[in-house]
């Protein structure tokens, strides 16, 4: 059976809240790629960056090995430079193999934090 | 490679809480739809948004330039007229270019705010 | 164009909390399908609730007309009965024209309420 | 008419947080997959769950009977061993007829709980 997933990903929605309230690393405020690579060969992704008012960023490498999952915090992203906090964003995601990419924020400028997440949308084979 | 996402996309749900709680504008109430053009050609988006009780508003005109997102306040659209806090609406967005669309509240109404968010419905290629 | 949609949906997640904290209706811990109908006609809906331990309820029936949303709470559905609180539940939507259908909950029991959405499954053209 | 659904799916986030704050068991923080199995016939479920750091663990079997839904909860998966809490997973769902999966999680280890839910990725016939 061919291995779950698309080879292309795209997630409108991006912002990385400026601050937060709570126990770090777990409840600091964070935007979130979560990229399941359920596949026998390690799955080389490419993450682009869109923003309201520039040109574009990227990409950004990562590796997920085969048959893991890596929850990619756009936060941590260093290279080719750091995602501005408390702006509006976009990002494309390509694979050389399939992959299911899911979008998490966790927001906890105020007392209690605030979840949202989506299934990305697939838009290629 | 064509370029991501689809020209013609639906929000079921629909609605500006009609009070908010917190530093504005970050944390004000606010209902929206990213819209995310990757391609190389300006994205012409027209939202027409569906009532309960009356005739469909709009279109709302908006240009989202290529390799650019927007992040399209409901509470923002003035023309032809502004969309009415605390009611229940639906919208139906329309491109000449494929776009991707993805649909986020924030309310702030109690202490703390709380988020949803899900990729709209791709209704057209 | 075609109408936007499709006939058949289904929503696996559904759970009616069963206490509240702030004003009514707005902030009224609730389980909504919001409903689009964009298209000419009205809309002729039938929801099916299914449990974990009996027999599935319904077919509750709802008329969405032409170019209207209608946000159904599930609170609200009386006939042929009303659906338990704090249990769980499932629902299938079927429709006679296009619609596209979208699930939310508010759960206002702690302090500050949260909230959750996506776009439902189209299951049938 | 084809009962809605399919046999394969995938939710790319998974999180168990590590501690609650409210009444138990409706305020546990929790993750769950709600799966719909709205055809005539018994779905026998095989659940694998992926991590970033190890092989994945499973089949997790669950059965979900005809006209029936199971909102199945992370945390109590036994066998073949449970799931660590406050670690990065994925999971993969696989059945033998369709049915229709969500994934929801409700996080309450703050003062007021926050959700997120979206319909997972289906990803076979």
């Amino acid at each position: 059976m061919a291995p779950i997933g698309k080879r292309r990903w795209a997630i409108a929605e991006g912002y990385i809240p400026t601050w937060s309230h709570g126990p770090e690393p777990e409840l600091k405020s964070h935007e979130t790629a979560c990229i399941l690579n359920a596949g026998d060969h390690d799955a080389h992704v490419r993450i682009m960056v869109y923003f309201s008012d520039k040109e574009a960023a990227g990409p950004y490498e990562i590796t997920v090995p085969a048959r893991r999952t890596k929850h990619v915090r756009f936060n941590d992203l260093q290279q080719p430079h750091p995602i501005p906090r408390g702006t509006d964003f976009s990002s494309v995601i390509e694979s050389d193999v399939p992959v299911v990419v899911q979008h998490t924020r966790l927001d906890s400028r105020q007392d209690a934090n605030a979840l949202l997440s989506t299934i990305a949308y697939p838009g290629g084979d």
